[in-house]
């Protein structure tokens, strides 16, 4: 079964513009022994359009989850510099990135797989070891992208273990992005429609 | 609130042999603005007993998982070499690792806090970002470690929420170490005795 690695994906588009998304790639062990990267974007998105329009991405490593809670509540406007093998940019802040090429794309009608080979890879600062309030936190950024499609009772079900993470090992970067988080899920319950 | 970072701490006792064992170091800024840790072992533990005897440490920070689990279900034999600052050892195929000086101790009753400076910082290899499945099995260690003080029923409940990660974005070594985990804590209720 192949891992899936929760990062910050950039791509540009025909006019060089830079698109911020948080996406899970899935390794994809190479038939000479080395590691690729599959990125399955969903149907529509500003990722797919710009895979299609220029075939390189950039994944960016990075343990900030601010800027996962950001790209799911309306900020996506962080920091980047030019990449330096393909065309488009790299997270400023990222721990480590790898410069992608896409070899070939496996159609699909909801989640095309783009096959990528690793042109560049460079590490920037030292992993610091396992935060648990950092993947709550992504886990409930995947809760907040699903709220159409979960049932409120187990959203907020998870959001309450998920949050005992938080409370014991959170700093104040994680503590800001849970926040932004739920706030966006209370939000959406807030406007819905009674049943 | 102080942010808690799982990882890999290795001491040495007064004949020098190093003990590994998995633990959540407190982030502890300084007065000068640098980083501190606090570790805070248990007493009584081997952690303990090494940090009277030897007041340095080395905080391992790996995502190999099945340390961790392997440190929980009786296998402690992994690789080190010498630490190149401080005695102690470094544990191999660490992404990062940090050799820790203790500067003073707060005593306590439970868990004395031996406040650390950094001595010596290295990176390894780069972070490659969140998998969920490796934070679900240190929540599943977090759970293991602690079978005699929770109720079964909460375990139980855990465990079934984490295994979807698992089940959805773990590679081979997560798998391996999630099978470790979960057959200890079912040998732990299948031997306790029937209320």
């Amino acid at each position: 079964m192949p891992m899936i690695r929760e990062c910050i994906v950039t791509t540009i588009n025909a006019e060089g513009k830079v698109h911020i998304a948080p996406l899970g790639l899935i390794a994809d062990p190479l038939a000479d022994g080395g590691e690729g990267w599959i990125i399955a974007p969903f149907k529509p998105s500003t990722t797919l359009d710009n895979l299609r329009a220029t075939p390189f991405a950039v994944a960016n490593f990075t343990d900030d989850v601010l800027v996962f809670a950001g790209c799911l509540t309306g900020n996506k406007d962080w920091p980047t510099r030019a990449s330096t093998h393909v065309p488009g940019a790299v997270l400023e802040g990222a721990l480590a990135h790898a410069e992608l090429a896409v070899d070939h794309v496996e159609e699909d009608e909801q989640r095309p797989r783009f096959h990528c080979r690793v042109a560049h890879e460079a590490t920037h600062a030292p992993f610091k070891g396992f935060n648990r309030a950092q993947v709550a936190v992504i886990e409930a950024a995947i809760l907040a992208s699903r709220l159409h499609m979960l049932p409120r009772e187990k959203i907020e079900r998870e959001l309450a273990y998920l949050q005992i993470a938080v409370e014991k090992t959170a700093g104040p970067r994680e503590h800001e992005a849970w926040r932004l988080l739920v706030e966006k899920i209370e939000d959406h319950y807030k406007h819905a429609s009674p049943e």
